[in-house]
């Protein structure tokens, strides 16, 4: 590039590729940082598969997953180029699921994990949907049988992340569980050969209301009194597990409760719909000990992803469901067994973490007083003092604080100057000449004492 | 999926994308901690920018650069999508520099920033070579000009990071570094017209061999008297900044050494080589605190990316310099001008994570006893003590601990076998029943004694 004329390419910020100020990043790592440590408090390891997998992995594992699938290509591909085509994952729930059929024989189950990595879908770009995103997710596959309490270990850990991220204290989510196994049993009972079509009307419940839903069930060939009946399934939602067993019988009068009762009967679909009420019952027995209305059982809750086979998970603002989930997932017995010849049943939650993150970050609800992780500024007295002045911030660093050594003998108020742009805490003047000794200002105070780097200890 | 005839798809592993076992992982991860931390503790705040950057953007930045480039693409895109196209970044030097341009009217300079992000090849696969990587990166950025300082400061502190990574302890590693303007400078002097290919010739020295370096030279047109001279001078590597200028002064006897002295030469080649020799000097007169042999001027060293324009760094082995450089950087004056009306020169140097790990984790250099962060497994005597197990869990992870409760009422042998299968520490037996105490296990040590979940610490 010669100097003297320069090309400029101005470059445009990338729709769907959100990218944070350096201040707002040091949130985001705080918010990280806390995820991380809750999820290891509870024993799961981290994980990181690869950005991409055989598309062949991904591919149809859901209703518009393919649509948001990603591909990638060398941009100078060789003729006669054979390898496997690979894309970018857009959830972590596949690639654990692959990752923990292909180690089968190195790990130690239950495998309980947790992955924090970007993700991608090739969305349309509108407003506020991002096609790079942040998940932190929890799961755990055990071998052949997976119990339930693992289903309820999933949202009691994601509640204490959620409540004691730094800027959520004031905000009221509700995770919302449900069980597929009820509507699915329900639907089979009703002898319904569209099931899957029609959960996914249900679970746009929220988003078109309850007129839009008739007439799609409509459209799907069901009638007006399974509509109904299904609806009123739909519309349940309880905080306890004898008030769930109390509305499904009521909305099903017509199915003997002796059945209920026992999980004996011998249709098959009976037995189903007993096993997800039992499951889901279950489930809130589990989480009673968390405050009450953050956990509720919402029949209407489906997810749109086809490898869920029990529990179903979603996490809403109570005074903005239509949001949407910052959090949610579910029991996927039969996925990671598809890449290996066993029986590997899991369970996992997942936090939508870029998209909680830019709603408090939007609405300013985020502390980004603090530009880097700097806590200590060490002026530069002038060119002679440098390598006293390196010394005295080495000292500083080794007691574990942050500490930059201004660059340039430049005039103090221009110093300081840097500090306070920085949200930095501390100014050191180490000595001027061979005479002086050490200050140091508190920046928050005003305040400026002596000081000895060896000793000093921050308030 | 059905449960009765299940298709099974066999995953295979993808050609330079690796990932780790959970305990190389959890070495990774304290690996990342570690960079961090040392970073921080320079006052370097966190960047991370999207996967992607407009293809025009990463285009064309160096000499292998473009035939490594991945780009992305939705697998179902719509007819008529005018949208830009997107490449994955193949290094971070590029994307820190655009977006320093690109917000440059909220950051605060020099703004110096680290990022730890995967990059992306598509290079031919090959042993050993990867095509998803970490590197870490430090770079600082400034307005008009940036002081030779921080071309001292990014060797200092890698010096410091790699010398201290657990495992790394007994690896002998050096920093070469050099200043392209000195040969740069040179062939301007001689009046080469292809400066950049003879460089790129130079940096395969180590690799190609002299006469192999000879011969092409030659076929490049440059006669034997100036390619031996170009090749004396790459040659040269010493310690210290006399040691430099005598053996430029000597291989180059057939200029004025007077010229040397000044920077007020009319000649612009004499200029450049003067400012190359004295920013190379400074370099290793700021380093002499570090260890004898841990930096060298090494003249060979030009770096294949044709963004620098002064200082350059280099790592290797010093028992296996045919590895490569494992950290390597240099300084680049009109890259994030480039993107924008104004003079901002950086520097940077970058760790290239993934290749380094690798070395130790096959060389089997780490130390991967643990197989999860958990400290304590709590063992669940039976199903009536799970509630007061789930509490005794509780209390141990409020004062700090990673605790696992174990999840099924199995015998005692098998949850402690879980135990030892994951290489955690200590098992936490609280009471079987209501006259029962807590009793805890050293696993290292078999030690077992009684203990309360309030008050117990690990030793």
């Amino acid at each position: 590039m010669s100097k003297d004329k320069k090309a400029i390419y101005k470059p445009k910020p990338i729709s769907g590729f959100p990218e944070w100020l350096p201040e707002e990043r040091l949130v985001e790592q705080k918010w990280l940082d806390h995820i991380r440590k809750v999820f290891e408090s509870y024993g799961f390891t981290s994980l990181e598969t690869p950005a991409v997998e055989e598309l062949e992995v991904i591919a149809a594992k859901g209703e518009d997953a393919d649509k948001e699938i990603y591909v990638i290509e060398r941009l100078h591909k060789e003729e006669g180029d054979k390898e496997a085509r690979l894309a970018l994952h857009f959830d972590q729930t596949v690639p654990f699921a692959r990752y923990t059929a292909q180690h089968f024989n190195n790990l130690t189950f239950p495998f309980k994990r947790y992955q924090i990595q970007k993700v991608w879908r090739g969305e349309r770009p509108q407003a506020g949907r991002m096609r790079e995103f942040y998940q932190c997710d929890i799961d755990v596959i055990n071998v052949d049988n997976l119990p339930i309490s693992f289903d309820a270990e999933m949202p009691a850990i994601m509640w204490e992340v959620l409540s004691s991220l730094p800027g959520m204290e004031n905000e009221q989510i509700q995770i919302r569980v449900s069980n597929r196994k009820i509507l699915l049993a329900y639907l089979e009972g009703i002898q319904c050969t569209n099931a899957i079509e029609i959960t996914r009307i249900i679970d746009k419940l929220e988003k078109i209301g309850k007129d839009n839903v008739l007439k799609a069930l409509s459209n799907l060939g069901l009638n007006d009194f399974y509509s109904n009946q299904l609806l009123s399934l739909a519309n349940i939602k309880v905080q306890h597990s004898q008030d769930l067993k109390d509305a499904i019988s009521r909305t099903l009068a017509h199915i003997d409760i002796a059945d209920f009762c026992g999980s004996n009967s011998s249709d098959h679909y009976l037995q189903d719909l007993y096993v997800g009420i039992e499951e889901l019952s279950t489930l809130l027995n589990s989480l009673s000990h968390l405050p009450e209305g953050a956990v509720v059982a919402d029949l209407s809750i489906v997810r749109g992803l086809d490898y869920y086979t029990g529990t179903v998970y979603e996490t809403v603002f109570v005074d903005d469901p239509g949001y949407g989930s910052i959090c949610s997932g579910g029991r996927y017995d039969d996925l990671a067994g598809s890449y290996i010849n066993k029986h590997l049943p899991g369970v996992g939650i997942s936090i939508g973490f870029s998209r909680l993150f830019d709603r408090l970050r939007s609405a300013g609800k985020l502390d980004t007083a603090r530009k880097s992780p700097t806590d200590i500024l060490v002026v530069l007295p002038n060119e002679e003092q440098r390598s006293a002045a390196a010394e005295t911030a080495r000292t500083l660093r080794g007691k574990g604080y942050n500490v930059e050594l201004y660059h340039a003998p430049q005039k103090i108020g221009k110093q300081i100057g840097y500090a306070e742009k920085k949200g930095i805490s501390y100014v050191w003047f180490p000595p001027f000449d061979m005479d002086g000794g050490h200050e140091v200002k508190n920046m928050n105070t005003g305040e400026q004492a002596k000081a000895d780097p060896t000793s000093w200890t921050k308030n």
